[in-house]
């Protein structure tokens, strides 16, 4: 998601520190502290406009949610976004961040879970390093979940899903659920639509996994 | 592909004996002398009426196929439908037999690759155990193949797709290859339909996945 370069991206993420998180490194091995309790971690990567996060931490109370986006602007577009909302969360918090980097923000075993949603297809294959589930970004993931972490995954995009389930397949990981039509599915029920989802779903299938790494894997 | 009961099944059978197998049982370990060869053997999971492994022998004169099925009354239709073909191949063999049993005949490492399209769908979760691509199915053929053995598998039925990621990612095995719409990809350009292909292709996706075994895996 790219939007026009907002020159206030910074100046709105300050001003919301309550739940923007400002220098994350200081976090890291620390997250239970801001959360003020021990409750699993879930993060999305790549959340634009954080719909997708904000739902969830609604939905799911006893979990701590964390939404992650590169782009400064976009970031802003979700903060101005959650803020208008009537409903007040506490255990979401968002930032401004490379997943590449998670290493700095994150220790081991701190993430439960990892939410992707509608990544950046990369579609040329000298760009495939640059896609969220390459292995690159997957020896991340590996590297701040817990041992048994899950990774969640969802995209209208047919040759990123190929890519991924092919990509996963070489990690100790088992794959526990597959939709090839996720809007078909009777797991559609508890589905928490992104923008980009509620946007394109009338184009084609959906598709989803969940994957989890295997413990001593 | 359940046809009306044909009772000359098995004199078709006897009468094509220099195509039709009678007694694979005997070629255990010994399939190489009857193609009189060192080639690779392929072999064809319930192939109905056979187009499917009779093109192949065709177009890939330097494999060994064998075509084998269920049910006695399918292979009569197969073999007559050959019979009446121009084209003769030395390369095919069929024969009459249920996939669970297959370690009667062949012996470890004879077989090179396993082709299984359109298997029966098996919906209900309480007859998973029937589809050729659960575990009591792949472990029969982890037996009787060579070590980095392959597994090709196509079908328009998703969630027979969808069971059969997850069943084949439990084994030590690369998933070399996925497409979700088939008839849509690069690949399609060699790809040889079956009779149930050409049928049902134009009701939605046809789903694609080859698998090989890791050696020592
Ligand atoms: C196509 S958008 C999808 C946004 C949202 N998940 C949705 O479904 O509506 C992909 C998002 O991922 C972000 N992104 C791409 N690479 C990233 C990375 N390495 N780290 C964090 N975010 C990334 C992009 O900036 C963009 O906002
Ligand atoms: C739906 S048909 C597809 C036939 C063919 N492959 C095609 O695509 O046109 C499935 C075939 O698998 C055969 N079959 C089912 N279970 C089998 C088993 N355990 N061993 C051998 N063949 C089997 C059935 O008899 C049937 O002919």
């Amino acid at each position: 998601m790219r939007l026009r370069n907002n020159p206030k991206a910074y100046e709105i993420m300050n001003e919301n520190s309550d739940f923007v998180v400002i220098e994350p490194e200081n976090l890291k091995n620390n997250w239970k502290d801001i959360f003020d309790n021990d409750r699993p971690i879930y993060i999305e990567i790549g959340m634009g406009k954080g719909d997708f996060i904000f739902q969830n931490a609604c939905n799911y109370p006893d979990i701590n949610f964390i939404g992650i986006e590169k782009y400064p602007s976009v970031l802003a577009a979700a903060i101005n976004k959650i803020k208008q909302k009537e409903k007040k969360v506490t255990n979401l918090r968002l930032m401004h961040y490379d997943a590449i980097e998670l290493e700095k923000v994150f220790s081991e075993n701190e993430v439960d879970k990892i939410f992707l949603n509608f990544s950046d297809p990369w579609p040329k294959s000298r760009h495939a390093k640059r896609r969220l589930t390459s292995n690159k970004f997957l020896d991340v993931y590996r590297k701040i979940l817990v041992d048994d972490g899950v990774i969640e995954f969802k995209t209208d995009n047919r040759s990123l899903f190929e890519y991924s389930l092919i990509s996963l397949n070489q990690y100790p990981m088992d794959l526990e659920y597959v939709s090839l039509d996720l809007h078909n599915s009777p797991e559609n029920e508890s589905n928490i639509m992104t923008e980009y989802e509620r946007k394109f779903c009338t184009k084609g299938p959906i598709y989803k996994l969940v994957a989890r790494y295997r413990k001593n894997g």
